[in-house]
């Protein structure tokens, strides 16, 4: 038997970010948004400035119900948007599903969308922490042995953040949806989408004897994108 | 000898998007612009509505410098947007960069950034074609095998188009930027991502007998999404 979400287990929705349609595939759970979240090594920020929308490709990671992205701190774009609204968005593809009707065509794929405020990390120390948070995220392990971040490139870093206020998963994962139409005589199935990682090329001046760490071959054979 | 771009070549630039940073990643080219977004099979569009930024993941296809996009008529949100400023962001994320800093990590990428206008396609003929275009431009040549789209299926389905305003694209393809620290005993380099296709799967229901298209199997061995 499952049990029933308590509310803490649930980004409450208001009109921007309930579900309207397609609710089989969408959901406003943590662990759903999370799952999401955590597999996309890319989102996408959207930003309104002066009324008009942006969208920053950009790298992000998670702690807990907060998320943070960085930038250079000579932007004056990063500077314009804290404490404004934000809708981060990231989308894996995970396949092209062909159906025998052009309306039944498809693509499968994990998306989360969310709604915070941006807000800028002030303290220095706290943005340090956060900076070796994010490398951590994407590659374990490595933060250690890394030459030591310089005070001129912590200055020259802004790491951004928001509390996820609103949240909505959605996931489709399934053959075409038209059996009813298995009588065209079109080919009709899913092409999957690789998401993954592929052989290490070394930096032309690695010096000898420096081996891929286990931690990123295990990355790499992971089949996971992050 | 490069020949000089005419004006026709290259996107005007206004505060909204000329380069700011890294100009060295960066182009207004037509050409460059064309070549990324012709590449990613998924752009995250960005709206405001009531003064809020929303940014929601859509496949897109482009007829010259008019790029299209879709969704449901039933869309409350689609039909808000329409005559609104727009950002269509798409981005692909082709390698980790791994350097013996923190700070010079990076990613390779390829993505372009778009600003226009979003308007909506009222004619049901010009619709019609327009969705030919969207599946000619992700399976060449499937149209005419397809079960003949039927009027509820055209209403039930809004096309939405912007004429690009202005646009920049920035790629990065390049090993870790830090060879005057080869000397740092750690491994650097790239981590290449795989964008690709892999191996069909029919669906549940094909009748037996109905090979995998040509041009399905030759866009699977490209290497390409689209």
């Amino acid at each position: 038997m499952s049990s029933p979400n308590s509310s803490a287990d649930v980004f409450p929705a208001t009109e921007r970010s309930r579900l309207r349609r397609r609710h089989d595939r969408g959901s406003h759970k943590h662990a759903d948004v999370f799952a999401v979240l955590d597999a996309c090594p890319l989102s996408h920020i959207g930003y309104t400035i002066d009324g008009a929308p942006y969208v920053t490709p950009t790298l992000h990671w998670r702690e807990g119900d907060r998320v943070y992205w960085h930038g250079s701190a000579a932007s004056r774009f990063l500077r314009k948007v804290v404490d404004t609204p934000v809708c981060l968005t990231c989308s894996l593809l995970d396949g092209y599903v062909l159906a025998r009707s052009a309306f039944n065509h498809s693509v499968n794929y994990r998306s989360a969308m969310l709604f915070g405020t941006a807000r800028i990390v002030e303290d220095v120390a706290e943005k340090a922490e956060a900076l070796r948070l994010f490398t951590e995220s994407y590659f374990p392990g490595r933060w250690e042995h890394l030459r030591p971040m310089q005070d001129q490139e912590l200055k020259a870093t802004s790491v951004l953040w928001m509390d996820i206020e609103e949240a909505t998963s959605k996931v489709r994962d399934a053959p075409p949806g038209d059996p009813e139409e298995a009588d065209v005589p079109v080919w009709a199935g899913v092409i999957p989408v690789r998401n993954g990682l592929t052989e290490a090329q070394p930096a032309p001046d690695l010096h000898g004897g420096i081996a891929l760490p286990a931690e990123l071959d295990a990355l790499i054979r992971s089949g996971r994108l992050r």
